[in-house]
């Protein structure tokens, strides 16, 4: 399908021509058949899903199933019981906190990290950390190097991992870095033990991904970056840790029971979704996977890759640019849809106010980086399916022509 | 406003005018309004918010919080930093638990509840009991009765607080039961270290809510119970607690600062909020309030109560019918929208069956009840103010036919 084609999809991008909109690593712009899904089960036979027998509630149970399922297929996923519905990505990360880390953590157990990660990749862990603290219990969180690549250092990882190491965490592709993490140098050099999560906010709906083939034990998404609406994330989590598992947020729905006063987890996926479940937003996510499906995934992967790379090689003749670390840094023609940079000549902010008064929209800050040290005050460029090489050409003519100006100033 | 314009406004009722929709306690229909909320900002200017500067994002960001104080005010809170945005009451209940309970309670420390209240107001409890228990710290949760009309026994629940006493949680109208709770009868009677939460999920959209005329410190609703979407909820904390809080999942955008490692508090609300806020679901809560204020919660009230009173009137006829504690059992003339029965003649689910087929959709079961025990197997009819009083008739004309029938068998 043509990016015309494609365009014409997004209401929001055909009411607006002259907005370019570079922040899909923000929330993504989103396809008619979202809304409408949202608009059938909100103004015809809203029920709750899972638990009414009358013919609205069975319809709402059997759709959410129904997406669960092609999920499951869409990710790599063994089943759909290894597909948990939550709020969204960072509620999934806290889920992994929380239902594993809070009930299998022990004295000493240590967790690597990468600290230059997205805030919802870290603050888990450190909230965890303060109140199992408070409980007598210590755990470690080990930071870990990125490379001039973006991507988590595996080297650096290999020489951290002790025998007290109980879990890794990464970004699959870095939301400010734009890099892609597999943590395949691992294969075989760390034992099963060690259990792998992969926060894959900036991956789904960009490259192909199969959990499987990642060795992910957890996995986390939002549907909101996949063309879905906000308040929808999914938590991938390998039949193999369910065991481990203890409720997460339990409420009415939670497959749990009820034994002398003890919770006892029964069935995966329930037993981390308590409470009523966003029908409405998982009935977007499943028309965003039929989106994407029907546009296919390796399309939208060339797509955004050539277009990262077009904004690259215009970004590095920039005068006085820095790219942050990323896939500009090397030598292989991958991108996936992320750059960021500063200039020496303009501050981010200032950039940013430029850029959105002529209607190229881009974030500047510090992009939820926990660490905010020597990544403040950045600008990301982040573009999908709906981008068009000449939004890139106009976006970094007009960037050109501030920082010049700024130069001669 | 009558009840047929009220009908008007809600598309799903308007294209199945046989249903008679008797399941708001689990999810209410939404008005187009609601619809067309959540529609707007899908396919128009979708944007996060709270991070981006250009105007897509401002908008969204402004919005949010122009709801958040038109919640503030509609439950009747001190301010807009009193009221935390999450995805469900039972996330708001979870929130409770974890955000105040886990950071906060010592060994031997006392939670009193009520064992037959939903699911999302027990498990949170029994869930945190069981982390801490691992960690060496034990609490008590101690159970207290219901009276004959389904309220909290406050003579029972003051013959139990103790010194070690730091939380009574109740629902505010029961959802089974259809009772309102107010525990008023203990103003002045416990300590002000003794904090009140309240599950006001069936309260909220029904009768006039203030929690600081409650006395609450903390109270949780789900939109979607209040003609909202499903996806968000409200936690409201009362500025008096909100020392004591730790972060409630937290991700980007959460309040709060990295301090040598450690997260430390910052801003109330944004201490609860981590990771994108469902927008969406949000702008869809403010429609919500909107469509109540312009109908007049206290005319809702009255058409809710007088629909319930000629519901009991008409259930106390039919022979071999038990109501299950609640308004029905007392004498005053009092009721919220919430009445559930057994019979002696016909099972829940078989009455569930046949009434589906008559298009009365109405709940069965044990209606996530934790304590399933005496509860279980009831059918619960819960009505709403687009309920007519022929639409009670039909019902009860039909349900006496059917338990009639059973009878002759």
């Amino acid at each position: 399908m043509s990016v015309t084609g494609i365009r014409r999809q997004f209401p929001a991008l055909v009411a607006a021509p002259r907005v370019v909109y570079l922040d899909s690593a923000s929330t993504t712009q989103k396809p008619a058949a979202v809304a409408d899904a949202v608009g059938r089960y909100l103004s015809g036979e809203t029920a709750n899903a899972g638990r009414g027998t009358y013919p609205w509630a069975n319809r709402a149970t059997r759709e959410l199933e129904r997406v669960r399922e092609n999920v499951a297929r869409f990710v790599g996923a063994g089943g759909p019981e290894e597909v948990v519905f939550t709020a969204g990505a960072t509620a999934s990360l806290n889920a992994v906190a929380l239902s594993w880390g809070l009930a299998n953590l022990r004295d000493g157990d240590e967790i690597l990290y990468n600290p230059r990660d997205h805030a919802s990749n870290v603050y888990p862990w450190l909230n965890l950390r303060q109140a199992l603290r408070r409980l007598g219990t210590t755990i470690d969180l080990v930071g870990y190097r990125v490379t001039a690549t973006g991507e988590a250092d595996t080297a650096d990882i290999l020489s951290k991992v002790t025998s007290r190491t109980r879990l890794i965490t990464t970004s699959h592709i870095h939301n400010v870095f734009g890099s892609l993490t597999t943590l395949q140098e691992l294969r075989g050099r760390v034992g099963g033990a060690v259990l792998l999560c992969f926060d894959c906010s900036q991956s789904v709906g960009h490259v192909p991904v199969d959990v499987t083939a990642l060795g992910a034990d957890f996995a986390a998404f939002s549907a909101h970056k996949v063309f879905g609406a906000p308040g929808t994330g999914v938590l991938y989590c390998h039949r193999r840790v369910h065991g481990q598992l203890r409720p997460f947020l339990p409420g009415g729905g939670s497959g749990v029971t009820v034994d002398d006063g003890c919770l006892r987890a029964a069935d995966m996926p329930y037993l981390l979704e308590g409470g009523t479940p966003n029908v409405a937003g998982i009935l977007a996510l499943g028309a965003a996977v039929d989106f994407i499906d029907g546009v296919g995934i390796d399309a939208i992967a060339a797509h955004d890759r050539d277009l990262t790379l077009r904004l690259v090689d215009r970004l590095r003749r920039v005068p006085g640019l820095e790219l942050l670390p990323g896939v500009a840094a090397g030598a292989c023609r991958v991108g996936y849809g992320i750059v960021s940079f500063r200039s020496d000549a303009v501050s981010a902010s200032d950039l940013g106010f430029a850029l959105s008064s002529r209607d190229f929209y881009v974030r500047t800050g510090s992009h939820c980086l926990s660490d905010h040290g020597a990544d403040d005050g950045s600008v990301r460029v982040s573009l999908h399916v709906y981008n068009t090489a000449d939004e890139i050409d106009r976006f970094a003519d007009f960037l050109e022509l501030i920082v010049k100006e700024a130069g001669w100033a």
